[in-house]
């Protein structure tokens, strides 16, 4: 494990240090949840079903206050892992930062909770901000001013596939891997991969920073989204059909169920969209043209009950 | 099921309309899900695991913009069964409007997906609306600028009561109701109940839509919070508690986890915080001193496996 990049945590970047390469290396995971990381839960006591005393660990959720240059533009609640990551991927998402932008330098201080990002291009996001959808995650998401504006131009990458095989394959990886969701629950999980190989595991209170932080990887790390498929533990909502789309990634996986406007819109995009996938079974909405039935789903194994808990309520 | 209110929706309301008294029978089901509204799911075509068309329902996401008096306030993305309790709870648990404000009216355009709530005395809210902290539901949730001012000040009703006996007795009537979750998931559910029995059934994409409308239905047909118990299926993040609190009700239930600082604010405002109910078991880790153990958890059987699927994973 000593390769990963688990919980980690970072003040200052700097232009330069960008995009270190990743030797190519796309055959093991990144990046991992660290439950042990005393950062990113509390033990707490209460009582339980027969009044007597627990102690439990809970997810911590922590503000943080992103700037784009001199701009105040959101205060976030996140575990507070990746707070590089996630500023970067929310601007992105957002569409306040460009692909061609180029990032100087990127602050953080613990203390205040205060993330800034620097910009060699400077814009004013003022208009953007008034702009404000709320839109339908689990809380009251907020799409701003042109959220939409990149959606309608991005092409995806040409023979992009998903195995049946992978499919299986990949929810019993993730499920195994150790995460703060089994150690502390109440967490969200985004996970990006390749084939049926997890590479980058983002856990957040929202699943919404959890997808960002993956954007921002991306991007500061250089990682393509060809050959890519994004997993969820969370709905196929809007939001996450337009940002898996803006992040160029054709494929987009979940546990949990769909929306129809998560639906039209990834039909609108030509996005591959995978939901209710727990062992071998799955529904396909949209860009079934992707899959390819390379297995039999009774040569699969049903999946383990004790999985069975995660991810069909709601998110 | 004829004296239920399922799936309404209004176009017009006027004071003097106001607050209709419930003859005070809070021992049946008021509001429940119509998971057979033909306006509330979309059927859509798609393959299934082995390649075979299927064809399944999904919930709507419908946007509706929300204006108090001349002010557009936001734009939410709702299921739209219940336009006008939204509006009021959005409002009053943003504190845009207190609970002495006069409701002149209250009109919906169903084809432009507008709100407009009059009221007796104006604001005006730009201020308000600039201050943003995106909080940690599974989305970016939005909290505005005094959401926590009156929070502080919220005082319980005296002698509230938690019997272990209602908890076992609630989750089984919930999970047992007709709902959109049962025949679509992807939703959220509230549940505003008194003693084990469940009055105010309300789902939505979001579950701060759910809630929203639970605090509009009570406002506007003078439901007071003695006596009231609060369940949600989604995660006992802040956003849950601070709304719960400025609610008054002073006991809050989930299936699900808790948030560090979901537990924090519900200690701060002795507020009796109920997660990961299950059948029999749960934990809790505020305000304890109201639950009474009336029933030895032996005396009860297990949760039916068919509903572990529920609410564990994020919310």
């Amino acid at each position: 494990m000593a390769e990963q990049e688990a919980g980690g945590r970072i003040s200052q970047w700097r232009k330069g240090q960008a995009r270190p390469e990743l030797a190519g290396d796309l055959t093991r995971l990144l990046v991992r949840p660290d439950p042990d990381d005393p950062r990113l839960t509390e033990r707490v006591r209460g009582v339980d079903q027969d009044g007597r005393p627990i102690e439990t660990a809970v997810v911590v959720e922590r503000p943080i206050t992103l700037y784009l240059n001199r701009q105040e533009i959101v205060t976030m609640m996140s575990i507070g892992d990746f707070p590089d990551y996630l500023a970067v991927g929310f601007l992105l998402n957002q569409n306040m930062l460009k692909a061609d932008d180029v990032i100087e330098s990127i602050d953080f201080d613990d203390e205040l909770g205060v993330v800034v990002v620097r910009t060699a291009r400077e814009t004013n996001y003022e208009e953007k901000l008034k702009k404000k959808v709320r839109t339908s995650g689990c809380a009251q998401g907020t799409v701003f001013g042109d959220l939409m504006e990149k959606f309608e131009t991005v092409r995806f990458p040409e023979g992009a596939e998903l195995r049946t095989s992978w499919l299986a394959s990949l929810s019993q990886k993730i499920n195994a891997l150790p995460s703060l969701y089994l150690s502390a629950g109440a967490i969200h999980g985004c996970v990006l991969c390749e084939g049926d190989q997890p590479l980058v595991y983002m856990e957040d209170v929202g699943r919404h920073n959890a997808i960002d932080k993956i954007a921002g990887y991306m991007f500061l790390k250089g990682l393509v989204p060809d050959g890519k498929i994004f997993y969820t533990t969370g709905r196929l909502t809007s939001e996450m059909v337009i940002k898996t789309v803006q992040m160029g990634i054709p494929i987009l996986i979940s546990r949990s169920g769909f929306t129809a406007w998560g639906v039209d819109l990834a039909r609108q995009a030509g996005l591959t969209l995978v939901g209710r996938a727990k062992g071998k079974r799955f529904i396909a909405l949209s860009g079934e043209e992707r899959i390819i039935y390379d297995v039999a789903p009774a040569a699969l194994a049903e999946e383990d009950p004790r999985h069975q808990r995660k991810g069909s309520r709601g998110e």
